[in-house]
């Protein structure tokens, strides 16, 4: 049992995983596919005439604020655009993919924060209206039911609220999530950097190895989104997750070269 | 077994929708809801740059032109938007609402035509490059597993091409396919009019019962977008679908009023 999350930032090559996803589908592997779509709902957000916006919480973690209109568009990237490209990818290529959002079948179920805490320009200041949460349950039942009958998962926010509201989450921290509770013995996490770099403008300072027990000192060496990798992946392990792979989705065959060890292992 | 289509008109009350399907829904019924969204995807083309642009067949029904930049706003409007909606909506009021395009599990299958015969200021045209298609096989397993496991499917166009592309097809007739390879005993067709008109300026002309034997005498009554669903009226009955009703979906109840025989009835 795989789960593959796959970024949403420029520079992934979206044909690329899809054609290793579906290699390893057809060879057998068991695989949950989940993804982001954050930079394409910039771009879309912005023709639509409601800028991004992030913001920084008090624990230094950056997220998107989102009012009902910003869920709307994200739902529109994430749910229509994307999810339904990649679906379309693995359909074409022989898999029998099955999009998913967190929504569909209560699949990710969660707190809804409402309230964020966070710092600009140097002050706190409390943000309310946000339609942001974190997944805590995930509908392993129905994954089980869809992966039984042959069909392949990919997985987008949003998720659920307990109160029945969309709600924003972290792509990497819902894949965690799923890869726990599914009992997955690997989380692979691509993105647009080829793993955890020391300094983020050397992709020569690549960490080839993080001993499971140490992942939380390794919290200070990420920065910006790879922040909330790390915090992911912490948590996947603390869950039981076997091994968590860090590796480059711009490249010919991402998923065989992170399993191949060519991305920042964290065991 | 029951099947709702609603479409994506403007003056359409989701929320109404919603609110009567979970009552019939939690009352025990085998529903699959099938929505459109055809009024948005207008809205949100516009402000993309992607002006709508809707052609007349030779046969003489219309249809939107959906090149590839076109089918992509339509995934994000029909998948992201208003099928996300619609699931939220249901899941707030207790329904195990799952969202589904066509490509999703290879739900709705069928041939794309690519190439759409059409008259423009009275000349005949052929316009390639489009992503149109019909819908001819119903993945009918995966709604059975998902309506035996306590979920309602909310479907949605596009479909999959038989070489594998996301391609538009109409909701109506999409729904009509549905209902007669799910069996359903009725397929109930909701949109912004009391059902099918005499005169499409007076809502008092109401049509209230066809014979099913007649009903493709009745394709001369309708007109514009009345036309595919009176046409996917008779593919359901020739299909062995017990009873099709067109009825309001800008009232409260809708779902309750049209089963009580406030429409157009054929059977």
């Amino acid at each position: 049992m795989l789960v593959v999350k796959v970024g949403g930032s420029a520079g992934i090559d979206l044909a690329a995983v899809c054609d290793d996803v579906a290699r390893h589908v057809l060879a057998g592997t068991r695989l949950i596919l989940v993804h982001g779509g954050s930079h394409e709902t910039n771009v879309v957000a912005e023709k639509l005439g409601v800028p991004p916006r992030f913001v920084t919480s008090v624990s230094g973690f950056q997220s998107r604020y989102t009012d009902r209109a910003t869920l709307e568009i994200f739902e529109m990237v994430y749910c229509g655009k994307t999810n339904k490209a990649i679906v379309e990818m693995l359909q074409a290529r022989g898999v029998n993919a099955l999009g998913l959002s967190g929504l569909d079948g209560a699949l990710l179920t969660g707190v809804r924060k409402g309230t964020l805490k966070v710092i600009e320009g140097g002050k706190r200041k409390l943000l309310r209206g946000d339609f942001t949460g974190k997944v805590e349950r995930v509908n392993v039942a129905l994954l089980d039911l869809l992966l039984a009958h042959g069909y392949t998962p990919v997985v987008t926010p949003p998720a659920l609220s307990y109160e029945g509201e969309a709600m924003n989450v972290d792509g990497d921290r819902a894949a965690a999530v799923i890869a726990q509770q599914m009992k997955a013995e690997c989380l692979v996490i691509l993105s647009n950097v080829p793993g955890l770099l020391r300094d983020v403008h050397d992709e020569g300072s690549l960490i080839r190895t993080i001993p499971a027990a140490a992942v939380e000192d390794y919290m200070g060496v990420a920065q910006g989104r790879m922040r909330m990798k790390v915090l992911g992946a912490s948590e996947a392990i603390a869950g039981g997750v076997g091994a968590v792979l860090f590796a480059d989705a711009r490249v010919p065959q991402p998923l065989t070269r992170a399993l191949a060890g060519q991305g920042t292992k964290i065991a």
